[in-house]
């Protein structure tokens, strides 16, 4: 279990593993500077220079071995990311010394950071309130532009200022509420009772509005699933290595949660787009042995678009309408490949014999619409709406649902009736929810479970 | 080609790439400062700030938009790494933040630094020698703890020091000579001839001394390679495994030169350790064909030392004789392996059937004696020499190359008899190389090959 308590001091290595050329050890805590002294020498003690100062100096363990030459930065609170005493202490990069460093601050008296402890500690100590805190979480994972300005949108507080006025409308509310409880029924105007009834109407509007966001926000954070079907040889894994060759900046090949299926990450006009080849149908015999099948229905079950490869040559096959009929109900685009082979009286053949439309055709060889059908993609993943991205504000999981919780409190509340305790109740529940997403409401639980998917250090 | 010029302001991310809490972008020269304010907004322009203060603040791109919160450190030349100006700029981890920080910097006017620029930087701006610019590469390298040591006792300077008094005592001589030049033979005295061949001598027993300690330098900085062989079914992967086992702290994959070998990393009393499982004699019907003999012999030639692991029930077998036939002169340890099988009396019986000594018997699968193992190959490795480690000076091969040139042409000059000419001409390439050493000679080519050593960002 974390420990929430603020009394000792944390540290960590905030760099990544790996051979570069500096890495950073960070402290955080009452006894920040303290600890960072028993470990460094320079000109003058840290504990005497002026806060928001770097000085050079020498990192020696408790025996006085030298361990590494250093700059450390010492910031004092709460002008710090933390809020607390924090020194960052930047050394040579690499395995070892960096190591070192920490164990000899962890030997000195400071405790390991768990995973996003720094960033707990600024949120506990009110210097970011929850939305910002795992904006930051955010911007570290982001691969794609849009999702990138959604995290720095979060991190300059938007959501939490959109929020903020509708809590105080709701925390009036609920005064007059709590003020009606205190008097008599017949105290309240009956023109009270309508204000109140019409602004927990405005607020619910408000809050749908926003929810409404995180169909688009839900894509903009979490990528949006694109899986390649079709028979075998029609092109897909083609298809596949050419649209990440389009984007050699950001591709990363992410392990198939499904055996046999390779997922690539590629960004399409700053869209994180996740590229799952079907293996599946990879071998004729598989498409029509249970296994095979099965496991291509996963990933076209999971996926937000399926791309459906056909062969101009062959015709609309039995083995194409076998692809048709897993497709199903899935959002899917149909695309005829091998382009560069025929000429356009041929095209213009096959697609008459393909006896549904096909949406584009391509050639995954020599590249010729692929531009286009990314397009179309990034066209299917933002509902037609070319520029929505920049304003979502609601992207993440979690407030997407405080946000459906107040809806569906101040829906009960609505249709509540006479009964003041019980509006103030449904009221208060509401106001919680918000103050969920916010952080002036949190539990133990809440708190582990966003800052577990921190990295260590930050 | 690399620019040796310092008239640009050169930027680089110097942390590793991946997911961390943050990131650094490095900027130096004579516009740092001027490029860095373009990008930040923060309380003060960074023109203004104090030397060696951290500044709280946002960087933009060219067209003002938010790239990230960052905290940005000012240096005044020549008090930095480089000697020149400098800001480090910390930003949030991640792909993004730092990528768009660069960017922006480029595109602001910094050219982006070539590996190891900073470190060159700080050569050419004469902060530290050659030796020391070295230290560096090799600091960040470092997985066992000599190899860190040596590293930091280069950085320290302490082969710098050693090298001087010798450099200043050849610059002597040579004085002495070249006077000598000038002169009529005569006016030079006997015991200054005499004295002249003495000096040399002793310059030469020195640069010999330090010579030596490349045979363990060699070993420290480019880790000690053993290889394990046996015929199959010996437990040649479980001893591998048991060794990794044993020190998960630094284990790494190496991908192998030789197709089907794995090389891993392990630490013996902080001694690199290269490991490899000779797959040649995987496979039975592999042994006595040529291309897994084959392959199996390229890894025993390249390795400091072979385990031949033997099973105690086949006894002496044909195949164990292959083995030992492509081992051959290597050096190597004879292992019985499979211990926790037998009682003390087979095991000696087994001993004896091996008809030559075995050094250690283990059990892979137990663990005993592994421990004992790892100190016989730690002692193969040192000679012996079991503290050797902390004083060696020379691990680097280019400065043993330049010790052997020097003390080549010390010889040279020791026996080249009466001319005073050709005497001085030996004297003064025997300081050229000690000088290619510390970097008072240097090259574009040697700078070159020294410097694309290095990390981006270094």
């Amino acid at each position: 279990m974390r420990d929430f308590s603020l009394s000792d001091t944390i540290a960590a290595i905030a760099t990544p593993p790996g051979e570069g050329a500096i890495a950073v050890v960070r402290l955080s805590g009452k006894s920040a500077i303290v600890i960072a002294d028993k470990i460094f020498r320079g000109k003058m003690e840290l504990r005497n220079v002026s806060p928001g100062s770097a000085h050079y100096g020498r990192a020696l363990d408790e025996r006085s071995d030298f361990i590494d030459e250093v700059v450390a930065t010492v910031m004092h609170a709460p002008y710090s990311y933390t809020g607390e005493d924090t020194v960052e202490i930047s050394c040579h990069g690499g395995y070892l010394p960096s190591t070192r460093i920490l164990n000899a601050i962890l030997r000195s008296g400071a405790r390991e950071a768990e995973r996003g402890e720094f960033t707990l500690r600024a949120f506990l100590n009110n210097r970011i309130d929850l939305t910002r805190a795992e904006a930051v979480a955010d911007l570290v994972a982001s691969r794609g532009d849009l999702r990138y300005q959604a995290a720095l949108n979060q991190l300059s507080g938007k959501l939490f200022q959109r929020l903020a006025p509708l809590m105080d409308s709701l925390r009036n509310i609920l005064a007059i509420v709590e003020i009606g409880i205190d008097f008599t029924e017949e105290d309240i105007e009956l023109t009270s009772r309508a204000q109140i009834a019409q602004d927990i109407k405005i607020l619910i509007s408000d809050l749908d509005e926003l929810a409404s966001k995180f169909k688009m926000g839900r894509i903009i954070k979490e990528g949006y699933r694109v899986a390649i079907a079709g028979k075998v040889n029609t092109g897909k894994s083609s298809l596949l290595n050419k649209l990440l060759d389009s984007d050699r900046a950001i591709v990363t090949a992410i392990p198939g949660t499904t055996r046999d299926t390779i997922t690539e990450t590629i960004a399409i006009n700053g869209l994180e787009i996740y590229l799952t080849d079907t293996a599946g149908f990879r071998n004729e015999i598989e498409i029509v042995e249970g296994e095979g099948i099965k496991r291509a229905m996963d990933v076209i079950k999971a996926t937000d678009l399926c791309i459906v490869l056909l062969d101009p040559m062959s015709g609309f096959t039995d083995d194409d309408r076998r692809v048709v009929t897993a497709v199903g109900e899935t959002p899917h685009l149909m695309v005829l490949n091998k382009k560069d082979l025929y000429d356009e009286e041929s095209l213009a053949l096959a697609r008459d014999q393909m006896l549904m439309q096909v949406d584009n055709v391509i050639s995954a060889l020599t590249g010729e619409n692929i531009e286009s059908l990314k397009q179309m993609i990034y066209q299917r993943a933002m509902g037609g709406e070319g520029n929505i991205g920049r304003d979502v504000t609601v992207t993440n999981r979690r407030h997407y649902q405080c946000l459906i919780g107040a809806i569906e409190e101040l829906d009960a509340a609505s249709s509540c009736g006479a009964g003041e305790e019980i509006l103030a109740l449904h009221l208060r529940l509401a106001l919680n929810h918000l103050g969920e997403i916010t952080g002036e409401v949190s539990t133990e639980e809440i708190l582990n479970s966003i800052f577990d998917g921190f990295c260590i250090g930050k």
